[in-house]
């Protein structure tokens, strides 16, 4: 087949997620037959909590069918401001919350109205693949920090004063973080702000699996600072990832730009999907989320020991998310090859660190515990079999 | 207020819509106790068809909830090839047909794919703003074709010839237009495709107002050609705007990087949305909507003549979508102060030439027929009124 003619640039960069090739050859192998335990999936296994359907299909049975404003439903905005000041006990005004298509919408809205082509922008590696790829689609620069164990894989001020240029305005952060599940401390979190504003920087902070935290108390940003970036979602800990709502909260002086370009970008998040989510944040809803995030917990509380067990390195145990991102130098020299062994001779399908990073990736690979307790105690079994032979 | 000290450059020539001003101000109105006709709305009145509200429900009830792939759900885009052969005859594989976050995602995703920095990409003035705005985000430059009357406010290969430089990689065409309500004739369509691909270059068609078409045969430039972009979206003629779906077909060698993109750029369209969307082509649902296209059709067939009786001129009688780009240039020589006299004296709310672009748009303004039959008369009866005294 030809390659296109005219093709943008940046698609060069722009690199296919690896885990796609061992997800088209795990469907292929279900399709002869073989089990597969899916641990390479970046979605809660549960169903959309119950009041949330219900009021998906309220909405549709009155007919909420329209476009909202572009900064969204005028309600859910409400109801969210409101859930930080009952969940963080912060203020954050509903002006200056905006709903999003997604996480996705809301990254790419906050980096938009931010960044031109040259500027660089500091991130995590390893971290979430769609930040670089974003960059790269505004002409801008990532300036990747290479994060490891000792700071739970998580970018420090220390770090950033290593890589530090005048080029940089925004710092990318994200906690808990894609792959890693490793949590920033307030503290931690306050410095960074505190030097990107010294410096004329501005933070944005990904905190899309915010509520996915075990051991620990959970913070927003928003606490520390009013003049940052925070990227939210109802997919991952709110169970509504197929609907595609998320939300940005902005500093102030950035609302009409924000405003003018999620018109241009998308128009408007789904109606039913905004409609559907006021029920995220009833306390019968809370309750069943709660309950969920205690399963989560509960299978990490299994597979960290379990998998150290195995020879897998987990110097840090992760607080957040539902991923462990495993060092697995001690069983192989090749993390890729080995996904595809393993998905190969045992049917269990993780996501090679290739996805995440040029950070040492052939020493990684992410575990995400989104399948049962069952699941997870077969597909131990069989790595086990497959690393004692 | 403080600006914001870090912002993109391309969000300086990114204009707010000039009819938001006037939206704010109608929404006072209305608070107020005054009556307002919305003739600004881009949205059809009626709800979104029965069968397919039902469909959304049913998927809800069965926990269609998770993501798809980033390409779309399989049975939408198998239907929609499905719908391509029984309209239009045409055979477009599914594998071309990638299912986007409405119309919006379609395009920023087939323009993402295309253009660099400082590429060229001819559009109609007027047209739809945020084609314009699109290109200034991927600093791609907009080459604007005054397009007027005596060529049914369309491109034409004679119109490109006089504006084509090397630079030029893009040829954005829409039909039927937004604002204009225009169509491209097919064989207007299949040399301005010709042109374009003898000097290397691409065209993108705005499909989105597809179905709504009067007195003529509607046709798909996909008849004409597999080597171009169409664009296209439920939320018009399928009346389901709030709900976010659209798609896109590309050219076979387009297919990976644009599954690439859409990873990146927004996950996946809404999940119960693409569910619902499969019966947006059911024989029920489209007896309904081809009811409504006559609804519509009568509206345009009473407000033009209307309109032309109160001075406004209309050279050609739009054929497509739902609105009448009308010349005010005998009623008034500031297109943008009449639609602030108008509302403000009549409660007749009107979009602004200024909103299309820079083609003389302080001699037209929009009106959308997207409100009932009595509404309509009871508009024209104020504006004889207004223009009378």
């Amino acid at each position: 087949m030809t390659g296109p003619l005219i093709r943008a640039r940046h698609m060069q960069a722009i690199q296919p997620f690896r885990v796609m090739e061992l997800l088209a050859r795990a469907k292929k192998m279900e399709a002869d037959g073989r089990s597969v335990i899916h641990m390479e999936v970046g979605e809660p296994d549960f169903e959309t909590p119950r009041p949330v359907i219900d009021a998906g299909i309220q909405a549709l049975r009155e007919g909420r069918t329209h476009y909202t404003p572009a900064v969204g439903d005028m309600s859910l905005r409400n109801t969210i401001s409101q859930y930080y000041l009952d969940r963080f006990d912060t203020h954050v005004d509903a002006d200056r919350i905006l709903i999003t298509p997604g996480a996705s919408g809301a990254l790419q809205l906050a980096l938009s109205v931010l960044v031109n082509p040259g500027d660089e922008v500091v991130l995590a590696d390893p971290g979430y693949p769609c930040n670089r790829n974003l960059l790269y689609l505004l002409g801008a620069i990532p300036v990747a920090v290479n994060v490891c164990p000792d700071t739970g894989f998580q970018i420090t001020v220390e770090l950033l004063k290593q890589v530090w240029t005048d080029s940089i305005r925004v710092v990318l952060l994200a906690s808990p973080s894609n792959p890693t599940g490793t949590l920033i401390s307030k503290a931690g979190m306050a410095s960074i702000i505190e030097f990107a504003r010294g410096k004329g920087a501005i933070v944005i902070i990904d905190e899309i699996y915010q509520g996915l935290v075990y051991d620990v108390e959970g913070f927003t940003a928003l606490e520390l600072s009013g003049d940052i970036f925070v990227i939210n979602s109802f997919s991952k800990y709110f169970g509504m990832t197929g609907w595609r709502v998320g939300w940005v909260i902005m500093p102030r002086q950035y609302v009409d730009d924000m405003d003018k370009l999620a018109q241009n970008l998308y128009l408007a998040a789904s109606t039913p999907a905004q409609v559907a989510a006021l029920a995220a944040f009833k306390p019968g809803t809370l309750e069943i989320l709660e309950e969920r995030r205690g399963i989560f917990q509960h299978r990490r509380d299994y597979l960290v020991p379990a998998l150290q067990g195995l020879g897998f390195g987990i110097p840090q145990i992760p607080r957040g998310a539902f991923y462990i991102y495993a060092d697995c130098s001690g069983l192989t020299d090749n993390s890729f090859q080995f996904c595809q062994d393993v998905l190969e001779q045992t049917g269990v399908a993780i996501t090679p660190g290739l996805d995440f990073g040029d950070n040492r990736p052939e020493r990684y690979v992410r575990f995400a515990y989104t399948t049962g307790q069952s699941q997870l105690e077969e597909a131990v079994d069989r790595l086990r079999t497959f690393i004692q032979s």
